[in-house]
Parts: structure tokens; C-alpha cells; sequence
């Protein structure tokens, strides 16, 4: 399934006869935040707002079936404007956000009779300071939580069976807030330079710490088949007694260690790179979905060493002047596994000098070159790029998303 | 106590008379590793390697008393000695360390007959490659756990009670091993630019993550008085039932939530930079001893969220030539809370230029110099520095290591 879209584009889906099932999920909406109606408040004054729009953009690649990525890209964007319904007047006044509201209708109330609530005053010694920014990632965050808990309560009913990776970016107030829990990827192109705006958490080894840590808190979750220890190869029965490298969970560095009758446990993370996997099991340390997954002809489920919050990168529209060409580009690891960032930003390149700076279709047809060639052509030996190398065997999804020119959100 | 040490000084220690008690204690050592003797080999061939030398330099500050600052100042250097005994051949062998060892003596007679151990050569598809560089970081990092456990055993047969911070460079091999857990710094200036060589473990904000994951997995480790949620400020119990910004050990950004009885607990970091503890106790989060450490009038133990492990930072001296000015500076936190990194490189290079390039002196002369600004002068409303403004009232211990010029270990 290979989903080439553009900016505002209809929410079209062109499966490219690749995969049998569409694994890969896209939504691109403008969605409505309407401020939540106060019990205390009966009526708005005319002057109170009623809301904001942001605009939204989200790339879900599924696993072991599509129901996940199916169900998140018709829900994640209602999940997040839910979150930020609380925001509406805290986000749209220019003062430090409360710490603390005396109700939920203490602001509606504050801002019809003119008042400050008072705890917007700093009072406190030791009071943190908390930005507008940081209560939309958090909004964010949350959102995230919320979608995997539904995937969790309607998965039987729904006939959810695997889970997705989620990639999306939420356009708010003159900042892109990108959001991405699995092997996905954004990067901005701006006059040419590369800014990543994601990291891939599809490579365990990118976040050891936090499964090893919690595999040794809680070795119970680990059954009596993993080790918490992370040594540089699978260890053979026939070397029990020689010396060999490992490191544990609070270790950078190696060391020797005699090898011991529990240290032939499967690994908890086996492998580097894209071939690293999660106990043998899944190849992503975040995303959605995957609750009943557990390990091969085991019981130990694998969801707690999972998480499904997305980190969030802030890109402020504001700070620079973007021309027709500085564009955002989304992909699932299908555009990224064979065509890199450079050759992707050669591309953009490519194509959006051959159309007119102000032909809306540019950005369309960037999309679609950029998954025609990394999908590359069918020959007698599989999907082949024009170097003759492998085309991604994967599903293809790419959103170009201009930061400037026709279409500007400012 | 402060402690100005230049290049290679005596382990001598000047009480300025600020404190009744001592509690930063300074190392400084030139530590030959003898090859472990091996079980199956009854003596060495002439031409076998019987070890090497690496200078060490170490400082400790000490909190609660100054035993277990005390203890590590004599022993650390012997534990690394210890960790690098296993290492001897296979440091000095220029090809990768190998995987396994076949049993204790494979190396040492593998040397001797000219043979490669058969498991030096890689085999196997998905091994990792191990550096030499990450088998002295493996060294350091199970030394100071050594040192932890030492400290534990014999905490009450050398009546200590307390705890303390521990920096120590370790030159082994062209490279500079910069070890450090607790709240002390080290930078080099080199050129007149500063490379910070550490990460300050003090300010618990810095590493939220895993003190936070920790309380979430063991809620029983915090009892009933500590909650893992963070808040911007102290809760208030006449504010039960608003609404308060929060966010838990997974989120980057805030949301708020509905204040109930359980928020009201302690949270478990409070308060934001040097004024930051962890459960109302303990300024740092790593360091060495506190193993009897507990929460005021409670019986929650502190140690289970505190890590022994110092995080290790690499300097290649052979990747750049250093001239006789370029330094490698280490200083307790009483050093670096009245004088930044700017103002240390302004002494350095005063204090140098002052002297000829090839006196031994000098680097002693600027370790002295730091300390003495940053002690200030005594007068009726405290110790004050020139400005007028708060002198250290802490400890303050230095160590002033020359890269270049004479004394190279080159």
C-alpha cells in the first residue's frame, strides 16, 4: 500500500499491487478544538472564544494485520482535539499557563469578568515554569495513551489483532509539533539543509536502558527465559564455563564474566539495527496497539516492555522565512529503509523545480516520485531501483507537507 | 579543606580552615597493572608482557561525614588496578578484544606459543564488535561498583555513615579516562576552548527518567509518603479536588489533572538545581556509599534510587597536539558554584603566562589560584569574593593536569 500525498490532499490511497493487505495507514484532517462547555457557564459571551483549529497530518504503518493502524488513523486526531478542549483559553492567552485552576470553569468564568485567576501569579518559591509548548506535547502525549487504551478495550469487539507505529504532526499556533512512536520518520527540508524531526525508535539499542532497567526491577516480567544481561553475541551450551563479554543495564562499557547456566537465556534484545528484535518478537520499542502479542510458544507478554508514547519535536514556522521549497516530509520506514534523507532532499529538489512555484500539484508529485522510486520495478528478481539494487519489499507511505508558498497556514 | 594540586604533586591536602571537618579528600597515583598470574602457567616466557602503567587522579567530596570519601580515596585506584589486571594481553594487543576467552589462562598462552585464540576472529553473523577503549570504560565502571560494595561491607567496622561524590581521570594508553559520579566537573581547555569532560549527577532534573521509572515499577520502594508524579510546585491540601498541571515519569510535556489525596504526598525530586532532592534527602543522584541513608523520620531506604555508576568520557590525547597551556582541570562542586567554566579558563591563562612555559610550578600555582578566588576573603558578613558576592562556602578541592609541554606522558 503506498499512500502519495500532498498537502491538503483528499484522503486518497493508491495500493501499488504490492502487498496483499494494507498494512499502512494515513488520515490528513483540519480538525475543530471547541472549548469545552462549562457546567457553571449556561452561555458564552459573545466575545468568548469558542475555539481553534489545527491542522494534522498522521502516517500509521501496521503489524501482524492493519486493524490497529485502521482503527488510530480514524481516531488519534479526535483523541488529541479531545486533550485539547481543556486548553482552548490557556493556549489563546498570551500569559504563563496556570498552575493550578480552581475548577473547570474558573478560567471560562476569570475570562467574562475580566479576572486573573489568582494562581497565574507566580507565588510559590519553588514553582516550575511551564510553557504553552510543553501543555500541547503533553496534550500529545496523553493522546497517544488514550488511543492505545482504546485499541486495548475494543480489540476483541474490533477484531484487533497486531499493533502500528504512529508518526504524526499537528500544526498549532505557528508551530509543527511532530510526533512519532516507532520506525517512521520526518524531516524537514529547508533551503536545502536537513533537520530531523523524528527519531526512529524502531532500533532497541537506541533506548537500552529503559527495557533492561525495568527487566531487572521486575524479572518476573522476564520468565525463565530471557537474561537481562546483554552480551556481543548468542552465547552456545558448549561455552558454559569460558569467559566472555557482557555489560548490564547501568553499563556503557564491557567486561568478562564466567559463563553461567542462566546466562544462555535468550537475550532481551537480540540483534543491531534493523534486525534488532525485542525478545526475539517485534522490532519496534514504541507504538500502538500489540496487547496480546507475547513471545513464541511462550507466555510472557511482550506490551510491558512497549511504550506507546510518542517523543515530540516543536518546529516554530515563525523563526524563519520559508520559501515554496522548504517542505516536511513523513515516511514510513518503507520510504526510508531504501532511499535516505540526502536522497530524498535531492528529490524534493528534483521535482519542484520542474513545476511552477505556485502549482498546488508540486508537492502531490514529489510524494508520488519519492514512493514510485523507492518502491523501484518488478523483474523477474523482485522489485529492483534503477541501481539494480532491492526496492523496499515493504508498504510506502509519504506525506510532503510545504512550510511555505501556496497553501501557507500563517 | 581544599586541596590545589598541580601535575604529579604529593598527596598533599592544606585545610584553609573553613571547615571543622574534612570532608573532600584528592588522590593522585601512578598504578603499575601486574598480568594476573595465570593458574596454568607456571612462569613467563622473557618476552610476555608483565603489565603497564596509568596515572590517576581523583577527588571526593564528602557528605554526612567524610568516611566513605576517606575509604575511596585510598582504595578506588586499587579496584580499577584490580578490573584491569584480566586486561593486561588483551589491551596491548592491537587486534579486537577477542568475544570469549577460552578459560583464564587462553591468552597468556596464546601469547607464549604465538597462536591467535581461535575466537578473536570474528564467526558470528550478528556479533558485535567490542573496542578496546570500551573494555577500560567496562573497568572503571565495575571499579567504582566494587568500591560501593566495599564501602557496604565495611561501613560499620570503619564507622561510616555517609556518602560521597567521586571524579577520578584515569591516562591510560594515549587517552584520558574521565570517570564521574556526583556533583563535581571537569573541563579541559584547550586552545582556549572549553571541552566539558562530565556531567554534573547533582541536579536530579537531569535524569528524571529512571528515579521516576523506578517508583512507578516498585511502588512498595516508596512507602506512603512519596508520590512518582511530578508537579510544578508543592501541592497544598486546601487545594484537593482543582485542577494542577502534572506529569509522569513518561511525559516530556504537562497536562492537568484533578488533585486527589494521593498528590498529596511528597514528591519524590523536589525542587529545581542545586536546591534539587531526591525524597526531601540527598543532592545527588550517583555516588558512592549512603547505603544507610533514609528518608527523616521514616524508614524508606534512599539507595535503591541512587546509582554507584559514574558515566565515563573519553579524551583522545593523541588526536590533537597540545601545547604546554592546555589543561585538563577537575574541581569539587565548591569549586564550580562561584566560579563557571569561563572564569576557570581566564585563571588558567592568566595564572600561566605568568610563568615560564616549561616551570613545573605553574599548573600548581593555578590550582592554588582557583581555589583562593573561589574561597574569597573572611570578613564580618562571611567569606566574600572580590565582587563582593557569596564566596564557596563549601569544600573546594582541584586538580590542574597539563596535556602538553613538560611531564607529557607521551
Amino acid at each position: 500500500m503506498e499512500n502519495p500525498n500532498g498537502f491538503f490532499p483528499p484522503d486518497r490511497v493508491i495500493n501499488a499491487g504490492k502487498s496483499q493487505h494494507n498494512e499502512d495507514q494515513a488520515c490528513c484532517e483540519v480538525v475543530f478544538v471547541e472549548r469545552r462547555p462549562s457546567p457553571r457557564v449556561s452561555h458564552f459571551s459573545p466575545q468568548s472564544r469558542k475555539g481553534f483549529y489545527f491542522h494534522y497530518w498522521a502516517l500509521f504503518d501496521g503489524h501482524a494485520g492493519s486493524g490497529a493502524a485502521v482503527m488510530a488513523s480514524k481516531r488519534l486526531h479526535l483523541h488529541i482535539c479531545e486533550q485539547l478542549r481543556d486548553l482552548v483559553d490557556i493556549l489563546q492567552d498570551p500569559s504563563p499557563p496556570p498552575i493550578c485552576l480552581q475548577h473547570d470553569a474558573e478560567l471560562s468564568q476569570a475570562e467574562e469578568s475580566g479576572e486573573v485567576p489568582s494562581d497565574a501569579l507566580p507565588r510559590f518559591h519553588l514553582e516550575k515554569a511551564v510553557s504553552h509548548e510543553s501543555l500541547v506535547i503533553g496534550a500529545i502525549e496523553n493522546a497517544f495513551k488514550r488511543m492505545d487504551e482504546q485499541i486495548e478495550q475494543e480489540r476483541a469487539s474490533q477484531h484487533i489483532s497486531g499493533g502500528c507505529c504512529a508518526l504524526a504532526a499537528v500544526y498549532l499556533m505557528g508551530k509543527f509539533y511532530v510526533a512519532n512512536a516507532g520506525d517512521s520518520r520526518a524531516i524537514i527540508i529547508r533551503n536545502g539543509e536537513i533537520i530531523p524531526m523524528s527519531r526512529e525508535w524502531g532500533c532497541p539499542s537506541s533506548e537500552l536502558f529503559a527495557p533492561f532497567l525495568q527487566a531487572f526491577l521486575r524479572p518476573e516480567l522476564l520468565g525463565k527465559e530471557f537474561t537481562h544481561l546483554e552480551f556481543p553475541r548468542r552465547i552456545q551450551p558448549k561455552e558454559l564455563g569460558k569467559k566472555m563479554l557482557y555489560r548490564d543495564q547501568s553499563m556503557n562499557g564491557w567486561a568478562y564474566k564466567k559463563i553461567e547456566e542462566d546466562d544462555l537465556k535468550f537475550p532481551l534484545i537480540y540483534g543491531e539495527g534493523k534486525k534488532a528484535r525485542v525478545m526475539a518478537t517485534i522490532g519496534v520499542t514504541r507504538g500502538l496497539g500489540d496487547h496480546d502479542l507475547k513471545v513464541f510458544s511462550s507466555n510472557i507478554h511482550i506490551k510491558p516492555f512497549l511504550s506507546c508514547f510518542p517523543e515530540v519535536r516543536v518546529y516554530d514556522l515563525t523563526q524563519y522565512e520559508h520559501c515554496p521549497d522548504d517542505v516536511l516530509v513523513l515516511g514510513t520506514d518503507g520510504l526510508w529503509d531504501v532511499t535516505n534523507d540526502k536522497e530524498v532532499a535531492s528529490v524534493v529538489m528534483e521535482v519542484l523545480t520542474s513545476y511552477e512555484p505556485n502549482d498546488p500539484c508540486r508537492y502531490t508529485m514529489v510524494a508520488q516520485e519519492l514512493v514510485v522510486r523507492s518502491r523501484g520495478v518488478l523483474k523477474e528478481r523482485g522489485w529492483r531501483l534503477p541501481n539494480d539494487k532491492l526496492g523496499s519489499g515493504d508498504d510506502i507511505s509519504v506525506f510532503v507537507i510545504p512550510l511555505g508558498g501556496p497553501g501557507n497556514y500563517m
